[in-house]
C-alpha cells in the first residue's frame, strides 16, 4: 500500500520505520528537524500534508489538538484514502467524522505504546509489537477502512480491539489520565522524602514515571478529557482515602 | 568473614548467593522448602537459628514481624557478632536495639532492592547491585558494627547511606506506603477500564505493578508504620485531589 505519516514523533517515526518494508512509506512533520530526521533514516519525506495524498492510507499521529485540522485538510481530498489517527482520545475524532465530507474515510485508532520519550529520535520499529492497537469505527467508517486500519495495526505487531469512541475515553481516563496524576501526586509526596528520595528503589521510579510525560501530552490527556479525567482521578482518590483511613482511622489535619 | 543469613527469601537468599563467593556464608530459614532450595543452590544450612553462632556477622533477612524476635535470640549470645536486619522499617529495630544487652552489636539495614516476586526461588546475587542500602545506627551499634554492616552492603554492589530511624521511616512512607497505597487504588480504578482493561500500556502496569506486593508483606508496609504511611498517602491524596479540582472544578456526586 501507500501509506502517509503525518506526524514523525515517537508514534509516527515508529510506524514509519516499522511499515517501510513492506509499503510505500511517505512522512511529513510540520517541524523541519522531524523532517530531517526521518529523512536521515531513510524516510521518504514530503513538505506539505497534502503531499500525502494520493494514498491508500493516511496515519495522522500528530498531537491530539493538530489531530482534527489535519483530519480536516485531507479529508477534503482523499478520495477514499483511509485516515487513521493514533491519538490517545478518540470522541473528537468520532465528532469531527460525523460531519466530515461523505466520500472521507475514517478510522480513529490508538496504539497502547507511549512511552514518557518523544520525538522521532525515540521512534522505534518494535515498538508495537505486543501491545493493544484500539480502533474505534466512526460514522465515516467502512469494511474496507476497518480492514486498511486492522492490517496496518496487526503489521506493526500489535493486536487489534474494537470498541466505542465512548467506551475508548472512559477508559483511557482509568489508564491513563488517573495513573498520570497519581504518578504526579506521588512524586510531589516523595519530594519530603529527603533526604532519602535518591535511595528510592525501582517500586518509587515505576510509580512516579509518568510524572515525567511530556507537559503537553499530559495537558491534553487530562484536560482534553476532563470529564471521564476527573471521574478516575476522583475514583482512585476515594480508593487511596479509604486505605489511608484502614491504616489510621483518626484523620490528621 | 563468617556470615549468618537468617531468613532466606528474595532478600535473604540473594545475599547470601553475593556473599558466599568472599565469605563462608550459613543460611537459615523457619521453612524446611526455602532451606532446601537454598542448600540445593550449595548454601550450607543450619536448622536451628542459634546454629547459625559464633559469627561475625548475622543478617536477619526475615519478615519484618519476626525481625525483633529474631535479633532478641541472638543477641543473647551473640558474643559481638554485627547483628543486621534488613527490614523496610527500622524503628522497631531501633526501639529494641535500645533495650537489648549491653554486649549486642546491632545495625539497621535496609536494601531498596525489592521486587513484588519473592522466595529464595527469586533470589539473584546481583539484586542489590547499584542500588541504595540505608544503614542506620542504633544503640548498640559501635564503629566496627557500622564497618562490617558497610562493608557487607558494599559488597553486594550498593551505595551505603547512613540515616537514622526516624527519617528512614518517614521517608519510606514516602517512597514505598503512598505508592503500594496508590499502586492498589489505581488497580481498583481501573477495573472499571473494561471492556479495555486488557489493552492497557507499560504506564498502567507500571503504576500498579506495586498492587501485586505479597500481602504480608504490604501489610506489614502500610500497618507497619501507620502514622507516616496514613500522612503520605494522605499528602498524595491531596495531590491528586487538586489535580482533580483543577481539571473539572465542580466536583462530582
Amino acid at each position: 500500500m501507500k501509506i502517509g505519516v503525518a506526524g514523525l514523533g515517537l508514534i509516527g517515526g515508529s510506524l514509519a520505520l516499522a511499515l517501510r518494508d513492506r509499503h510505500e512509506v511517505t512522512g511529513y512533520d510540520t517541524d523541519e528537524r522531524a523532517r530531517a530526521a526521518a529523512k536521515a533514516d531513510g524516510i521518504r519525506i514530503v513538505t506539505r500534508l497534502d503531499e500525502l495524498l494520493p494514498a491508500d492510507a493516511v496515519v495522522v499521529a500528530t498531537p491530539i489538538s493538530a489531530i482534527v485540522p489535519a483530519l480536516e485538510q485531507l479529508a477534503a481530498r482523499s478520495d477514499g484514502a483511509v485516515l487513521l489517527d493514533t491519538g490517545s482520545l478518540k470522541r473528537a475524532v468520532a465528532d469531527y467524522a460525523a460531519r466530515a465530507p461523505a466520500g472521507a474515510r475514517i478510522v480513529g485508532g490508538h496504539p497502547m505504546a507511549g512511552t514518557t520519550s518523544a520525538g522521532f529520535s525515540a521512534a522505534d520499529p518494535g515498538l508495537f509489537r505486543g501491545r493493544a492497537f484500539l480502533l474505534v469505527p466512526t460514522a465515516r467508517s467502512d469494511d474496507r477502512a476497518m480492514t486498511v486500519a486492522g492490517l496496518i495495526a496487526r503489521e506493526v505487531g500489535a493486536t487489534v480491539t474494537v470498541c466505542s469512541a465512548d467506551v475508548h475515553d472512559r477508559a483511557m481516563a482509568r489508564l491513563v489520565a488517573g495513573p498520570l496524576a497519581a504518578a504526579a501526586a506521588l512524586a510531589v509526596a516523595g519530594a519530603q522524602a529527603e533526604p532519602l528520595l535518591g535511595a528510592a528503589g525501582p517500586g518509587f521510579r515505576d510509580s512516579t514515571r509518568l510524572a515525567d510525560t511530556p507537559a503537553d501530552l499530559a495537558t491534553e490527556l487530562l484536560f482534553g478529557n476532563g470529564g471521564d479525567a476527573a471521574a478516575a482521578i476522583g475514583s482512585a482518590g476515594s480508593a487511596v482515602g479509604a486505605e489511608r483511613a484502614l491504616i489510621s482511622p483518626a484523620p490528621e489535619a
